[in-house]
């Protein structure tokens, strides 16, 4: 196969609410990817959405965003696995261009949730007739294996208050992070409302609006379209039982765990290389499960990397690096994309304040549903 | 890119309500396409459904129907290019087998239209905003596009009844088909009501449920897998402007038209060495323009490729040779699926009473919206 690398990146700073509509921040990112790149065509554009079938009453959201932007002729496809929905476009664009079907490929996600309540939109994640029938919602089923968690590993009550903690620190630099101007403390995180027991507030990525995107060409081609390209070294993606109470132990994220291992084989790397890791935190348990899934912590001690702070810049494995789902926002279709712009930025030196040093392998994961599907990337420069 | 091909084929016999549900339909096509290739493994699963969202309360369908199937730990993810979903999932298992990302991969599409009123769920193909917000539908889109057509080129009322009748025809001897046992008279469809004026009862693709799935492996593993393997040699994505209105001529669908010469271009073959087309016929005077927009007949002609039979199995251009959408069924997600099963079941001599005499190159189109978005695959033994 083809070598892929990442050569633009574009994204808006996610909101509580956008002034642009679906389609206008769709092309606005296109726009943006493609100006760092310096092209004027792409071949292709994969759109990750999830939730304009019932918020804007739109599919086809591909074809409307090329058309909006202004590419005429190209291909357009939508692509979705639930909330890891964003990185099945950056996987999709990456088949793409890998398979020599398309030398300049788009991977756009774009998401307005505050155009309705989300909450029941998003469980469709879940089995229709099996789950939700009975009440069953994302916010739910992470409360019910944060309980789990809790007593089969009869942990503190603070032990998960880090995760928020450094996402909210990490934030602060990113200018593209919703959270970006909060100050938030240890306090906030442990008086702040419980959401669906033993879940607080805090726990919870926020309902907001964003759209990022990418764009991919061959590696070989990389360097006379970017000063920085960013080498995509592995995709994979795997699925668990569909059902969280299918699952021989729900405590552990095989999908997370395959995966990863799937990643690691194709970018022939050990995940003690990987320089920092931006996870899958849209609630503070899935980043503890995902920890101890990919083999960073033994079962039942992925909080420890947090309580010890080695999810921090100067940890053993820093996650969210600029703010993650926590504090830079879950736009579910873009989120991935969100993802892949921060990793570029950071292994090419143009973080910020919020840099970390000379980093050179960096991986991402995304959880479809509650762990069913996961899709994890690696790359480097 | 690495050579690929469809090595097993299954689908279930299309029906106005299925009794079974989603999962089970689309669990049960997989095990008939696996079971063809005599594999009990497959290493990725694209799945296209259009209406689950609205229709069943559920997405994430890929990751649940690969659940329902007992394919643990696959890749799993969900495409879509809104009426042509069932072609752009082929279209990603293509490019998962072409760029080594995957040995076995499933194109799996799955649609349930029964469950609900499909009519409104369709029409977000369109422009939610500049289109539906005015009434538009798909139906009447087409409708204004006969009337269009009809006007500018002076055909006879009856010009289209052969799309029909051919249609209808060719389905008898499929049992697969919807329309298997119907007897259908050149009166019957000049006197069915008008749905949409002018577009009659007959015109339109009937609204069902389906699911039909198609293996794909590489060419050089096939023969391996299958003894009547069957090369996709080319596999080509266009769009048009997205609203029809924004077009210079909407009677000239330049996406079909595209997708068409990059498909000619990647297979190194004419139009005229296809053997026979399976195209988009969901409304009749979409048949028509398609014949056009890839040269068969002149702006305005296409209708007398219909008048003069030349659609026929011993026509210039046999379409819709086991039904099409018309007359076998049009399960939105499902219906390329089909298409691409009975192209196979054509190439390889096993599509009975109907079967074309020997044909060696064959060619199937799917349309997202009106003309939106052309989805092209050519296929050959």
């Amino acid at each position: 196969m083809r070598p892929v690398s990442i050569v633009g990146t574009g994204r808006l700073p996610v909101q509580k609410s956008c002034d642009k509509s679906l389609r206008e921040m769709g092309a606005a990112v296109v726009h943006l990817a493609m100006r760092d790149a310096e092209v004027t065509e792409v071949d292709a554009l994969f759109l990750g959405n999830m939730l304009s079938d019932e918020l804007q009453g739109q599919k086809h959201v591909g074809a409307l965003i090329a058309d909006e932007a202004g590419l005429r002729g190209i291909e357009a496809l939508d692509v979705r696995a639930a909330t890891a929905t964003g990185a099945a476009a950056l996987r999709l664009a990456y088949l793409a261009v890998a398979s020599e079907q398309a030398d300049l490929a788009l991977a756009v996600g774009v998401e307005r949730m505050s155009d309705g309540v989300p909450t029941s939109v998003l469980a469709k994640a879940l089995d229709a007739e099996r789950e939700v029938v009975n009440g069953a919602t994302l916010i739910g089923q992470n409360a019910e294996l944060m309980r789990l968690y809790r007593k089969k590993y009869h942990v503190p009550a603070d032990a998960f208050v880090n995760f928020s903690l450094n996402a909210h620190n990490n934030a602060h630099n990113n200018p593209y992070a919703l959270f970006k101007d909060k100050v938030v403390t240890r306090e906030d995180i442990l008086n702040s409302r419980v959401v669906s027991y033993p879940l607080r507030l805090f726990d919870c990525s926020p309902i907001c609006d964003g759209a990022a995107a990418v764009l991919l060409a061959p590696t070989a081609q990389a360097r006379s379209l970017s000063h920085h390209p960013v080498r995509i070294l592995a995709s994979g993606v795997a699925t668990d039982r569909f059902r969280m109470s299918d699952r021989k132990d729900p405590l552990f994220l095989a999908a997370s765990h395959h995966s990863a291992l799937k990643a690691f084989r194709a970018a022939n790397v050990h995940r003690d290389d990987i320089d920092f890791f931006e996870l899958h935190d849209a609630f503070s348990i899935m980043a503890c499960m995902i920890l101890e899934a990919v083999g960073y912590a033994s079962p039942g001690e992925g909080w420890r990397l947090a309580a010890d702070m080695e999810i921090s810049h100067a940890g053993k494995i820093p996650i969210t690096t600029l703010g993650g789902l926590k504090a830079r926002g879950h736009p579910i279709g873009a989120t991935a994309l969100y993802q892949a712009c921060e990793i570029v930025s950071q292994l090419t030196g143009c973080a910020g304040p919020n840099s970390l040093i000379s980093p050179e392998i960096a991986m991402m994961q995304s959880v479809g549903g509650v762990g069913t599907t996961v899709i994890t990337h690696i790359f480097a420069l």
